[in-house]
């Protein structure tokens, strides 16, 4: 692997993707001398102006193929990047972690969920959209509506239908195998189980996270999450001998649902760094974005402590275009409240910062954390 | 004042000086979406890659003036731009902060003495190498040795000489009115206490810090500084009150001498952030480079308060060529140690870095901080 012209010996890590994750993973990058190389394209737009990042869409070979060449390792902002060029990657020797077949198995939800199966994690009840008649008796078993979820490319709620016996049949003729299907689940919580890999094989698990969404996209998440030291236990362990299983390296985000009947399954997973960490800035002695970095390079891994009894997150999502940062000033306002932003343009749903607060109490921090995103959201002057 | 050709609404900062404080600020920045400009010379390497800097030195004032036109506010990462060029640019309507007056009494170690003389706070006697007679009749009255302070430029024990009688004449012929001197002071500690302030004049103070020096270079500061809370008191109100008096800025610190006489003089100040405020980033809640962007925004400032019963800091001084960049993964491995690279090139006496560690004592604090700098300063793999 070859160095860049750096005059001295920096360690150099590329990360494919600009999003908001490449943006806090070069603030780590910078506190540990770390030289972060960001493949950005035109509508990453996190990135801009913050570092000099590298021009490059995730799609075009040529492109990866010149941000590996002077990189020690390769690393991820998003899942966006074709399978066969991560292959082509890896053949041409460079590093890539988390690996191909690793990133493989959370690029596609199909796959994730078929491996997860295999090796006996419990995974709500699934059918691949190969047989209609097949996928009709297995929702009349269920009962309906069933979730319709796409294969690649999920995010924040996009990905995701819910449809009746009438609707499926034009679905599935149009969307085919791009989908599968998905028994619902009553749901008492969501939780995140973050935890950290190292290719060395050292692990570290962050505290359990119970994540609150709306129209399925994250808005808030709450450590440590209200459930059982036992519970607790059983996240950690499931998520760490999930790592372990599909070779994960750098952070692994596991979203589980805890089932109203106390079952516990795995909804997703997520191999970078993810929205239900973003409490680790403040709240842990070291953050996911810290860790990822740690971890793809394979140094020691950081504790993941909590740094005060509770610590919210509250996501500032975009409306119209309402623009957080003619808020900022009120929102700092708010005692405790720490908020974020991403640099991006406005835009509905866009997630475009962050808050977070410590505090004695989930409630006590909960209050400040909400407060200042929502002034944030709201996005005029104060 | 004109705004970049940004496509929303961010606050614009332009910072004069690419060392590792407008790093650590950038930092900061991203956090808050505020867009940081920096002014970086060839000989500043810390915010090389790390950010796109503006290419240009400290005394063109050309490239200053390039800066000011797309900045909100103008602050600064060290003294070394000329007087007459920050007077140009406040009369060309840019906003500095600190304002030319104010960063003039920082920049000349003379004006702030005389200054503060005057206001009444407690400075150690001096005397200006106006007349050789007086000054050698100084010298008698105070004993000899004297020290020797260079006005402008003097840091990290640079512009500091300590001389006996016989060698005052040849030293003053030689360098004359650029340097003052000093009598010599028994110190029993030396303290610094930060304080941050706003334009619209809202203060905040770090707690007070002890700090400690190797040849005149800070290496080690701890807090909270080992002082009855009385002492405390006084140095943060001696410290909220000069502020106020210079019209400070931002961040200023002010560099305390306990004397064995259990007297308290004001050493030096610095009107930007400050090394002794480096334990800020891990170890308060708000750190020195946020409040510092904040308060040249004029911006609520965030709280100080201390995140840990006690928190040290390392400072990584460079020796000969050694990089600490080849022993990161080392450093690292030191339970509680929180490593930061400035990305500079080797050299001796250079600050390099700095670890923080948190701790429920000083003592572990400490411990782990100078254990994680040492195998940094050492700078050899692991």
């Amino acid at each position: 692997m070859s160095r860049g012209e750096g005059t001295h010996a920096s360690a150099v890590v590329g990360m494919i993707g600009g999003g908001q994750l490449a943006r806090m993973t070069h603030q780590a990058a910078v506190t540990l001398g770390v030289d972060l190389r960001i493949l950005a394209a035109p509508s990453d737009d996190s990135v801009a102006r913050v570092l000099p990042a590298v021009d490059g869409a995730p799609d075009d070979l040529d492109a990866l193929q010149a941000l590996a060449a002077e990189c020690d390792v390769i690393t991820f902002d998003h899942e966006r990047i074709p399978t066969e060029h991560l292959l082509a990657l890896e053949r041409a020797g460079h590093v890539l972690r988390p690996g191909a077949a690793a990133k493989r198995v959370a690029q596609d939800k199909l796959h994730a969920r078929l491996s997860m199966r295999a090796a006996g994690f419990p995974v709500p009840e699934f059918e691949t959209p190969l047989s209609l008649e097949a996928l009709l008796d297995r929702g009349d078993e269920w009962g309906w509506p069933v979730v319709m979820k796409s294969r690649l490319g999920g995010y924040d709620g996009h990905g995701v239908e819910l449809l009746e016996r009438d609707e499926l049949i034009p679905f599935v003729r149009s969307r085919g195998p791009a989908w599968f299907a998905e028994r619902r689940v009553e749901i008492e919580r969501e939780l995140s189980q973050i935890v950290v890999r190292s290719p060395s094989g050292e692990t570290v698990a962050y505290p359990l996270t119970e994540t609150v969404q709306h129209d399925g996209i994250c808005v808030e998440t709450r450590a440590p999450a209200p459930v059982e030291p036992e519970l607790e236990t059983e996240c950690r362990e499931l998520a760490l001998r999930l790592a372990e299983e599909i070779d994960a390296v750098g952070v692994m985000a596991v979203e589980l649902f805890l089932t109203v009947g106390g079952g516990l399954l795995v909804n997703e997973i997520a191999l970078r760094p993810h929205n239900s960490g973003h409490f680790t800035i403040e709240g842990c002695a070291t953050s996911q974005f810290e860790n990822h970095l740690r971890a793809v390079l394979d140094w020691p891994l950081g504790s993941t402590e909590l740094r005060a009894p509770a610590v919210v997150m509250t996501n500032v999502l975009g409306r119209d275009q309402a623009d957080p940062a003619r808020s900022v000033p009120a929102a700092l306002g708010v005692p405790g409240a720490h908020p974020h932003l991403y640099g991006k343009r406005p835009g509905s749903g866009r997630k475009l910062g962050h808050v977070t607060a410590v505090g004695e109490s989930v409630e006590q921090a909960r209050e400040a954390s909400r407060r200042s995103a929502r002034i944030l959201t709201a996005g005029s002057a104060a």
